[in-house]
């Protein structure tokens, strides 16, 4: 496979950059953007992964995260891959919740998505390779993270994963897509209508399965529009409660799930994750 | 006047607004963005103006400037006009360093720009006025700063209104429009050929003409494409030099012309605003 590079920046004294690839997972091109910290020469760093919510690319986060200057005071490398496969022979939708820009890190059954939708292969095999050998990061000390469908990534990747991720966190996740509008039409029309396949895809699902996180931080806006109807973080407290599992779950007075919401508390998230990453 | 708000978000724990108006000044509507940090009831806090450049809206200083942070520490006020004026009845030129995104904060006095291209009275006049109106600022603390295009905006508003700004600092700055391509465009287009008439819109001419700020802080990429040609930082520092003026003038080694550079060096200007406009 060969990495091109689409462009690098030089930020917060590392560098800033964004490549393509062939991918085997979508049987498409995709591209991703990672944030190298400046370091000593032959040092391998921790890397934590971020997985964006719906509509975005890899930009989004790489625009408006805010995320350089705290990766750059504690030496964390930072990965954002895009969030479906994308292109002119890829099936898409009208809706802005599902098809292009909404590939819920699911591996698709259902024609004509199982072609190319296949995120949860890419973000959990193929680029997790692909950033091993091309950049300097300790394997041994990953992290994830996302925001709402992203979110929702993060969670269920590190709880099918146990102890690959030495942290995790989710910045308004949706975190039962089964008991959601934009997870229901999703997981219906990439995995198909039999609900115990959809399971895996969920995360209160998960832990009431028996899955654990050794730790979890959630952040949570009050004022997101989307609170009630999708992201329902009451639940996932509700399954932590009664599974018994450790988990900070911040809610947030007037905080929407704007990037505005995001950027004010990714500083403390890239800590969290220095301080478990680092440890 | 009426200011209708677009929209408004909490971000590190102030609010990020984006508000539109009707203007004078351009005899268009005319949108802006203001970040206002959290605040005792009833305070005046200082407010920093950043002029943005080529081909920018108010948004993209506001998505990806990184400002909101070192803002909300030293309770300072950020406002981004837009670059131009904007609308069906507004001409345009094809060039991207010219008409719409392109205003120079100049007033132009050729047809057809000189209906709507009044961007030095919107920004020196009409803005400030509406901004003392509807925010809490204190008028008698008011810094200004700017990138490129909006660099050149930063320093000749502040060298022709001597004692209004109390801090004025500037990203990548066009130095001297006389003697670039950019500026050359701009000022024949706008104002004409008659080259007596431009140096109200050089610094570096304006410095020569006697015009001083008691200091300026101005950061420059090293690996920026446009500085040969373009911004030609050392005549800024050849002009300064020759006055005997102070201002820290600092060459950043691999830096380019992006947001990744301004970014990277954003909360070190608010600090040094800070300390002037709280002196």
């Amino acid at each position: 496979m060969t990495l091109e590079t689409v462009s690098e920046a030089k930020a917060f004294g590392g560098c800033q950059g964004v490549y393509s690839h062939q991918s085997e997972a979508t049987g498409t091109g995709m591209t991703f953007a990672v944030y190298v910290p400046d370091h000593v020469a032959g040092a391998k760093l921790p890397v934590l992964f971020y997985l964006s919510g719906l509509t975005c690319t890899h930009a989004n986060v790489m625009e408006k995260g805010e995320y350089r200057k705290a990766c750059a005071e504690h030496g964390i490398i930072f990965v954002c891959p895009d969030t479906s496969p994308r292109g002119d022979d890829v099936p898409d939708d009208e809706g802005y919740d599902f098809g292009t820009g909404a590939g819920f890190y699911v591996n698709a059954t259902e024609a004509p998505w199982s072609q190319h939708y296949h995120m949860r292969r890419y973000v959990e095999e193929e680029l997790p390779a692909i950033i091993a050998k091309h950049f300097p990061v300790d394997m041994e000390r990953q992290g994830i993270t996302g925001h709402s469908m992203g979110g929702h990534g993060a969670l269920t990747i590190s709880l099918r994963n146990p102890g690959r991720y030495k942290s995790t966190s989710a910045f308004a996740p949706i975190v039962s897509p089964m008991n959601c509008p934009w997870g229901e039409k999703a997981l219906t029309g990439y995995i198909g209508a039999d609900k115990a396949a959809w399971r895996e895809y969920d995360a209160c699902a998960l832990i009431e399965d028996g899955a654990r996180l050794p730790d979890l931080l959630v952040d949570q806006g009050h004022a997101d529009n989307f609170l009630e109807e999708q992201l329902k973080t009451h639940l996932l407290d509700e399954a932590v409660t009664k599974a018994g599992m450790d988990a900070t779950i911040r809610l947030h007075e007037g905080y929407d799930h704007s990037y505005f919401f995001i950027s004010t508390f990714m500083a403390d998230h890239i800590a969290w994750h220095a301080a478990k990453l680092k440890a």
